[in-house]
């Protein structure tokens, strides 16, 4: 079988056509089915009981995202989101409160960092809002933030920034450098990306269930009061599981076989849509990630853009506002996320609905 | 049917005697299935898309919230469990740091106040630690804090709090009053307390799923940005799905019947545990709760008791480390937390069980 129909085959069918892995991918039958079967085994041996039956298995997974992110088990919690996780790292952090980010840091992240008394710097990029490794390696050694924040794969935009290069600057500046990987983990290369801190989200790329983040940071980066609290903190163990099963099922078929297909993915979705009228396609065909964003023809509102694909063609994509980006998009934008299983044909059908609506 | 016939109808059969709903209870297939259904919902149109469907249930369920506690529907919000409410109640706080309590205080509720920079004085308890409203209505008269904190009905402990009597002396003292009802919820009667801020969570005794919590505030009292973020935060919708089916089984059920039922429990597990040798019961046999303590014998650790509870005999009971009150515990305990259902011969067991062991 094709990876398109191992993971077609491990899903419910679709209701129409989803394009929306970059909001919320589709469950497998054998994630959900984890989580159903430990909450009644948590109604027949009790919660904690049967909490700990499962302790392995969350090892397991803590163990996949170790590998997927260059990390050791041992560096890796659970949190209910990627939000959640940043809002942990930022709070235990005893630093200074100058953070470098990209002018097209996602705008949660921004409010996150204002909320624990952070002022932001701005990182230098191109006009296509990717980072300039030359321009940042001088600007961070004249003036050093305390911390660096890269958001690797946006939420508004696909492009794919290029990590490597800015830790190893951060490295040799001394400056602890914490990724955002809600859009890149399991979907790009991410194991080398040399950050100190990465964090993540289960229900985009990586298919697991809604609730779940992913936190990983080198040792000594966190406290362990705060470690510990993640560690003792309510959490939904069925979603944890239901996580470390869907990263299972990334492991087995084949972590850089997702990557490739995803990269794919973008470029035939670029190729589908760029001769829809008015619309205008942002990334490169070829940059190698799976979100293709589009903008509107003059006075058309992708809101309502995307409400109408959904009510009168069952296609699901993303509405992207101002404010997932507010230091760089001049106007909204339709966010396109297929996952490896989308056809040419659904692409098409994307294309025309477009056309019929706009 | 009996209550304890259609409680145990609904849900799969216990593998052993659970006797731990002050931990976690045990769902229902309907909460489980709701929870499932959903999941696979989200697989197949989208988890946005599903999110939207599933908004009337989840209104109906915060409806039930306010229903049992004494607010408006638009004042309850969905949280990750208790102490994430308490951490968000006291996060968004703009007044003064001290906070009164009652020395059995939360162990954890107190850590929470301390990394938000609250001190804490005590509220006066007789020598069981209930609150004396009395000695406490001219404590807060002579001293006022900016905060009061009442957990109605404790961890560690089953006795049941006065917190209107306490409620009535914040309200004429202008003080505001923040309840913890994660044990009280769905347990105790709670649509009276005249509490401020009343947060719980589902897992307890509305025997919903792990994961989810419970705050309801009045109007004005959380800013609108906290709000908001509770209300954008990144969630396991089938999780909060699966609490609101539990809650309405809960109304179907009928609280007061419930509640009743609950009392009776506590009064029988009492009672078949007065004469286990060396034990101690902590609760007057009529407290009118479902939670039961009991001290060791000397020399025996709870901590090995609740392990070889289940190893030897498959009872699932909870062991009460001197963390969960750490004002108050002289030693280590072990909770008995049955739901409505326990039969006698349950209990019986648990009493023989508990002979063998120690």
């Amino acid at each position: 079988m094709s990876l398109a129909e191992e993971w077609r085959a491990a899903r419910p069918p679709t209701a129409g056509v989803h394009l929306d892995s970059a909001a919320c991918s589709r469950q497998s039958f054998a994630a959900v089915d984890a989580a159903v079967a430990h909450a009644r085994h948590e109604a027949e041996v009790g919660g904690y009981v049967a909490a700990e039956a499962a302790a392995p298995a969350l090892r397991a997974g803590r163990a996949v995202v170790a590998a997927l992110t260059g990390f050791a088990a041992g560096d890796v919690d659970f949190t209910t989101g990627a939000t959640h996780a940043l809002d942990v790292v930022l709070g235990d952090w005893r630093g200074g409160k100058k953070v470098a980010c990209l002018p097209g840091e996602y705008g949660p992240n921004l409010a996150v960092m204002a909320r624990h008394g952070f002022h932001t710097v701005p990182l230098p990029a191109d006009g296509s809002g990717r980072l300039d490794p030359d321009a940042a390696g001088r600007a961070l050694a004249d003036d050093p933030p305390a911390l660096v924040h890269l958001t690797i794969l946006g939420s508004h935009r696909g492009t794919v920034q290029p990590v490597a290069a800015l830790s190893a600057i951060c490295r040799k500046h001394g400056i602890p450098l914490i990724v955002d990987a809600a859009q890149a983990f399991a979907h790009l290369d991410c194991a080398d990306t040399g950050a100190d801190v990465l964090y993540s989200t289960s229900r985009k790329w990586a298919a697991g269930p809604r609730g779940v983040g992913l936190l990983v940071a080198r040792p000594g980066l966190l406290t362990d009061q705060v470690r510990a609290g993640l560690a003792d903190a309510e959490v939904n163990v069925a979603a944890q599981l239901g996580l470390s099963v869907a990263l299972g099922e990334h492991v087995a078929a084949g972590p850089q076989r997702i990557r490739a297909e995803l990269a794919a993915v973008g470029s035939r979705t670029r190729t589908a849509l760029d001769d829809v009228p008015g619309w205008r396609v942002v990334e490169a065909v070829d940059e190698p990630s799976a979100i293709t964003t589009l903008t509107p023809p003059a006075g058309v509102d992708p809101l309502d853009v995307r409400a109408r694909l959904i009510a009168e063609h069952g296609i699901v994509t993303t509405f992207a506002g101002v404010g997932r980006a507010p230091g760089e998009m001049a106007g909204p934008a339709l966010r396109v996320s297929p996952h490896v299983d989308v056809t040419d044909d659904e692409l098409d059908t994307l294309a025309a609905a477009l056309t019929a609506v706009a």
